[in-house]
């Protein structure tokens, strides 16, 4: 033990969070004890209020201080658009592009047999349920890109189309700003394949 | 607003610690919110008992959980070598090597005229009147090899020597593993200077 106890205690704590190493928490640790003592506490006083006062929103499962969410309560957002995505960070991305003006459902997680998550592990059932009680014409599937959100996309898209809903996917492609020269392949068989007539 | 107001609170108190940006702070504060509650309590609570539990030795200025801190309460260590350093943090580096079993000083940074850091800002004064009572032989300076610690040792050693103190200098030179082809020149000149015979 390098540091009094309580400091490597804290130093022991912080490095529990994720992308943080011994000496990032240490840096940390010594910043929470150098830094006057009101930030300190107002550091720990939000992790408590947040923890105390965030729960998932009964109907899309967002993280939200309210039940139903601002986005469920807000009576101008178009409810007969549904977007599915897998985590509340990814309503966050979306709300900040402003170009979205439905509602979603958050799944929280995909489908990944290597880790063992099956439909029941997601909030699959609850999206259903939803569905029979709404009045939803269009459901995004706006899960990630990757082999786990490809497979979550098609395993909706499976049980939906036969409940006659409109089922759409997030484009694929080119990212903005990127370079043809620098596309993995998969990526550009996806762009050629989603090519749109220019008009 | 895209996160929910404690959520939002939460990344908000995380982006302030250094090196964290808000991308980081996001991940973090939702890893926050989903890992266990013991987790983010444990977390919390550390930062506050870290905060109330630590103090400042107030012989050698090392944070401590004790006063005097562990290290000038032990009676094996040799008080007659002092080693001089700027941060804590510094001393919880050079008790992992194991190699030095002597006592500390620490400055709490390094002189600074650009940031407006003078000797009355650095625990000198402190220094001084410790030594005018303990038994101290040797006083290593093992300030940062940057341009302030280099400054500050320059300092300290043109008010210790006349007091009749051994001043010594920790080492520069190229670090171990290292290749000379990529040190700079800087410290290839001081690696050359500070050539020892080999016996």
């Amino acid at each position: 033990m390098y540091f009094a106890e309580p400091v490597a205690k804290l130093i022991e704590q912080l490095s529990k969070l994720p992308g943080i190493g011994p000496k990032t928490a240490q840096k940390l640790a010594l910043h929470l004890l150098e830094t006057p003592e009101e930030e300190a506490e107002a550091l720990a006083t939000a992790i408590l209020t947040a923890r105390k006062n965030t729960r998932y929103c009964s109907t899309c499962f967002n993280l939200t201080d309210t039940d139903p969410c601002a986005i469920c309560q807000n009576p101008s957002r178009n409810r007969k658009l549904l977007m599915v995505v897998e985590e509340p960070r990814d309503v966050a991305v979306i709300e900040k592009t402003g170009s979205f003006n439905g509602i979603y459902h958050v799944l929280h997680g995909a489908l990944s047999p290597i880790k063992g998550i099956g439909p029941e592990d997601l909030k699959v059932r609850e999206l259903l349920i939803r569905l029979s009680k709404e009045p939803v014409d269009e459901i995004i599937l706006a899960t990630n890109p990757t082999i786990e959100g490809e497979a979550t996309a098609m395993y909706l898209a499976s049980l939906l189309k036969p409940l006659n809903f409109k089922v759409t996917r997030i484009a694929h492609g080119l990212p903005v700003g990127s370079d043809i020269e620098y596309a993995d392949e998969l990526t550009l068989r996806k762009a050629l394949e989603g090519r749109r007539i220019l008009e």
